[in-house]
């Protein structure tokens, strides 16, 4: 290298890659992209299963509003192209994490089929894992745990998604979590479960 | 939590913290922050110094031109607008990085201390590691690995950093390393030194 004096140099020929530090993390990194409507249960899944991660070992990192809206994404509003913008700036911090060898989480409701499919556009085939959170409305508008729905009912939320505004759900989902159905622990084991079946907690 | 079937859940209960996944990689997140002319060896240094990491079994992120120009912020110009808003998402995403326990690499010109000042700002105190490469731009001109220099002094790239636009060095950083006195190996075992002395690689 130009800017390299010593000739005798063996430790830093060769950058290291993606492959190196799967390794060092005993894990393959992956983007589980948690999509559902508000209070289907993605957050409680995701953190849940970050958690199950780590007693497990594994490094996984979850990318939600709280870490993203008011960061990186605090100069998008909620016009349709930031809305885009807003998703796409979070798959390619994903993708950076996956290249990182981590295991992220994203916990968007993501209502759009065109963003989340040029989400997954942008990684390697396998590298993203689309996970539909599929709880029905009805579950998650009596769960309201914001109180987003009864404002939304009022005409106080314009665009509510599943209100006001479309969801359209995954057609073809890598897993598919009903917590409606499934306890939070199911939707972990699950998860987990679909992780070790493609080799992702090992490397 | 509204959305949990369980009542005797104790393994999801609490969130994962920065510290738990600083525990499992033993050391701590940080972001070190490489500023410098181009040509300065600020990537050079990067993934080196991520290389020295990984085999003292550290996990080590470089951000650079190549994984961020072309992804996330591949829809922002050379505008001053467009400039801050690079360094913005950039230190926003390193501080993300941090927060999952990695110790981040940035390695961008940055040549306004505004902007590499405001990247700090969102850090908690510590945690942004600001390391000037200050390379003699005669030095840097002279390496010019990408012939770039020579086009700037064409007059073929307008506002060119340390020719036809400002550098403006750090007042107080962290660390100075000159790669025009150092080598790389130098450099490197002089980044470590400073983490090491520090706490950052252990947790």
């Amino acid at each position: 290298m130009a800017d390299s004096k010593g000739t005798n140099i063996t430790w830093h020929q060769g950058h290291v890659e993606r492959k190196d530090r799967e390794k060092l993390l005993s894990q393959r990194g992956a983007t589980l992209w948690l999509t559902g409507l508000s209070g289907s249960g993605k957050s409680t899944v995701a953190v849940a299963a970050e958690k199950a991660l780590l007693q497990r070992g594994h490094l996984a990192y979850v990318l939600d509003g709280d870490n993203v809206r008011h960061g990186l994404n605090k100069n998008l509003g909620f016009s349709p192209e930031d809305r885009t913008e807003n998703i796409r700036r979070i798959a390619e911090v994903a993708k950076l994490f996956t290249d990182a060898g981590v295991i992220a989480l994203t916990s968007f409701i993501s209502p759009y089929r065109a963003d989340r499919d040029a989400a997954r556009a942008i990684f390697a085939p396998g590298d993203f894992v689309e996970i539909h959170v599929s709880t029905a409305l009805e579950t998650c508008e009596s769960r309201d745990p914001k109180g987003l729905y009864k404002k939304a009912r009022a005409g106080q939320i314009p665009e509510f998604t599943g209100i006001s505004a479309p969801y359209e759900a995954p057609e073809r989902p890598e897993l598919v979590l009903d917590t409606g159905a499934l306890s939070v622990e199911e939707s972990v084991a699950a998860l987990l479960r679909y992780l070790e079946e493609k080799g992702t907690l090992s490397a």
